[in-house]
């Protein structure tokens, strides 16, 4: 039996060796790229229909493909702090700019927070004269603090 | 003497006992709100023609202005994982998509980073049928890793 | 000028010497209890027409009040692991429960979790033959993961 | 040999792979879900009688059954602060109202704790007109700090 | 205003200086020297008439008797791994014999705990042809894992 | 080859395949029994002689004498502060009298401690109206700083 | 399937096997040894013809080639502060000299950084009458602090 | 009496306010810029002749030439990894290079480290035509591992 | 009140101040250098005779008699490794050594431990050809592992 | 392939099953016990013709030999602080008289260290009329602070 975090292991691996890109794996199954790549990275579960097609590309064991569409333990980096400089510098952006954007929310919407939930992450390319620019959008709803309960 | 984190302290209260916005310094100088935001809550220096407006409007002491003007020892976070929710979610959108997020940068630029340096953020409030939309942008020039090193 | 936290610090302090209990305190602003000691202890922004009440009440000077109005960086712990044995028990209570509490929310809701901020929290006690029982029931919106993105 | 670690592991495949709900397995065995579902996740020994019928649904190997009723060692989070968002809401919540409960705890039943061994938790899903809600109940005695001392 | 924190700083020096043992402060209330011991180092609400003779006793303020009649924020290690050498002895027996004592108790009553709650402590000093030995006493209600619920 | 902390892995799970108990070994063996449950998970080295009961009653095999015999790394606690919830009550009880019972033994026997080597713990039942009684005595020689060195 | 950090243990002790230098493993590809070791200690992705030099060099299977040659996870210390004494020692320059170069670097450059991406280091053998020297050059571009965005 | 750390905070802020370079305080005691910066931010003793032409120039108290002739306790980042993104692409290059780096001074001189005590560090602006860098030089003489015992 | 603390801060600026050296304070007091040293720095009781004269001495308070008498909580380093490079290079040699003393403890000793506490440290100064050295010397009686209890 | 930790593993217990002294390890090869207790522990190279004798002693593959033979990634500590009480004791020293050994470092030597490179240690037992002692010699060259630099 094969567990998640060795299923994502085997993935990364099998990805390079068949020269797939993460965009042709995404159009395979009609999905958005970001989202696709986290799924197969262990961060969202892969409805069987997909997971078929995908393990197929990839060549693993159709065994994996109940263990994909399970609900994964989320969280993916190895250490609190990340250490590879790409993830690092969103980390540095938190450090230096989270408190302007905690402060910015607040004076725009009110007391709450943009959910990670009801949410999405784009990645873009962008030009400008200076050199091509990463753009990265976090996108997510408004969630005003709201003291409700269930009813009855 | 005045050390530039009880500065922050003493800005952090006075906006607040002022009724100032955020948007009202920065339009005060001139300057994007995020950036303002950011240096007051001290993570930019602040040049001196505007840290003399600054200031005045929170009515701080002037001996203020030359140490807002000094390069800060930068790193917002009071702890390596934020407490606060509404800072957490952008944490937590690292720990889920963050892997997805490096993997998509070097699909399409190659291997290298976004710069957090050469680099913007913007906070934006975007409406949607089921509630408006915290939008934070993080656009920095993508930097490929590139062994070169000085002349001479 | 008084911070925050410092105004945290004197509201614990004065509660005492006052010989108040939270309950009096929530009822004189008409608050629910939870929500009120939450915010006094520094968790949630407290409306200036509360606020002058609750500082009146408290004997704390009234400059207090915009501070107390303004959204706090949250997080109460003072370490990420509690050492208080009364909120230990919760964190306990996690570690314990933590892994079965998510996958039943899964079962039950499909994926998805808990909203803390559309939430509340009420603290009951109830009656048992061998003892009276506390309650604590944390009640929140289920949030389906769900990959929208802003319009235009 | 396996151990109760690497036993865990291969219920969490299992029961994905053989497509059963955590609460057919606790009606199975006529126990309450939450406590069934952390009992199978390595936080409670399974009585064998119990263990037997479970690891038969399952497809594990027999040798499980003892080792699944031993008393494991407990403390089911990979990490102090947990990554995953679905668990993490409830460490948030503990975060801003973890100090308010302690105080009503106090303020309703005097200094002491609740219990988290004479204990239980609900998962349950309750209704509201702006979506249905997660209620989540943690229902322990309430233990008075009492300094008393074995007799003789 | 003082802390409870700041009035424990002042204890521990002003007994220092008014050279009284805490046998003597706790024969003065009449209570368990232990449980005095504890209470005046922070970690037990103690009742305004045994604060009043304490306080009185010390030189503090009077001030100070309400605060010390709140139930603290208990926790009373400065690091989470204890480094006086005293206090580490303790922290080193539990890293040696900590599994065993868990297993016995688990052999003894079944599965549960002490509990640390309906409990006391003792330090005695008792005899040894070797030399004199401490004795330190854990007496604790035995809790069994028990999952009931309040009524109605 | 297999190390200890493997054996000390096998130990675990063979005693509750074989089901016997740790006083069973421990009389196999006539030490006492907290002594041989510490030395079988990992925490003091075994004597041949007693090895060879103790790896043939639990079907071990017998290239593990040699290596039970060896002093072995101590420290078993997964992490630095315990989450097991029967361990940690301990640990807890450090965090609330820690401080309290440095005190007492400076105050009954001057500047020093209870060595955790020339030690004892014993884990006793004891009845008491409202319940029996987990009683966890930690017996230590009491050793004054003493500063000497060797002669010559 | 072997991950990344599997082929770099099994580079690590091949390369002893086989007697091999960094250097010799650098200029068989032409490329510089800091960067070739960096590289092959799985910091770096190896392009394929090289990869393919190397891991026949090394004597390792040709399947590592594709793994090689994609972007790895970087960060190569196993714990924050590193324990080696070769590499604490820069770790320690950080300590006392980290403060003074970020000085510098702002009084010489004005605000920002020097890139850890456009970015050499050399390792070289100096000498000195009191004995040779190690001498180790951090050669990165300078970035000036620049809020600019993507066109558009 | 004010403490070496607190000197540090005042001498950081006085010399903002007199608008000093580091640059000619170390012109003023003719020391190298590095050195004197590093001594001025807590991290080296300054000899009582430099101390009082510094505190001068600086307006501080003579009381502290002597603390600034001491021996300070050394280290001076704020926290184990360092959040300041100058400083930590330092620390990101020794994620990334500290391994090569170790390497390869085993390879070029043999089993040792660079001194981090016999030692110097220099930032230059070297010109490069796509930018300035910044060269900082790490030079430490080479210590070879070497097993001596004083005499006698 | 002041506490030892802020104590040992004064005595660490007065001893520069008065251009006082260690040996000359442990001279005064007919005490070894290093436990003088020690102690004032915070980590053993100093009886009131010796802290009059050191308390005189060093132009302190009478007022910090009683409390530099009092037994102190120990452990003076400011974090969990040192960062100080004097210190650090003791806590490097635990680390490369560590294992290979407390094996070579256990082949000439037995099983058990060196006293830190029957224990005293010397600090030489030896010649040597190739340079001065430090030669630092823990020593402390051995205490076997012995399993005892009080009487009675 | 067999990395240099499975190998230190294979040491360890190879050695108790051979039942041989660490002391005929060194005498085999000629070099001074601690030196050849941490190298075979993994913290120093093993020349090849030294590695073959101990490999052969051992009983272990002489495809070890090359990587006894390379530097390892030294620090052997499994955790921060050490748990062992053998090793933790010297931890403790540090914590206590750390500052006080620092302190004489500088007031003896100057400002500088004691190397732990060049350097080393003895286990020694020594006799006093009340127990054998431990006398761990610490003996490194004094290096003091030296700003110097590569020629040319």
């Amino acid at each position: 039996m094969t567990t998640r975090a060795e299923i994502t292991e085997q993935i990364v691996v099998a990805r390079l060796a068949k020269g797939l890109t993460w965009q042709q794996l995404a159009d395979a199954i009609g999905k958005p790229v970001v989202w696709t790549t986290a799924a197969l990275l262990g961060q969202h579960p892969i409805p069987p229909e997909h997971g078929k097609t995908l393990v197929e590309m990839l060549g693993l064991d159709e065994s994996a493909v109940p263990v994909l569409a399970g609900v994964p333990m989320r969280g993916g980096l190895p250490t609190a702090v990340p250490t590879d400089p790409t993830i690092y510098r969103f980390y540095e952006a938190l450090q230096v700019y989270g408190g302007a954007i905690k402060e910015l929310i607040h004076e725009q919407f009110g007391d709450g927070i943009m959910s990670a939930i009801t949410f999405s992450v784009s990645v873009d390319k962008k030009p400008h004269p200076a050199g091509d620019r990463v753009v990265v959008t976090f996108d997510g709803k408004f969630l005003p603090y709201d003291w409700t309960a269930a009813e009855g």
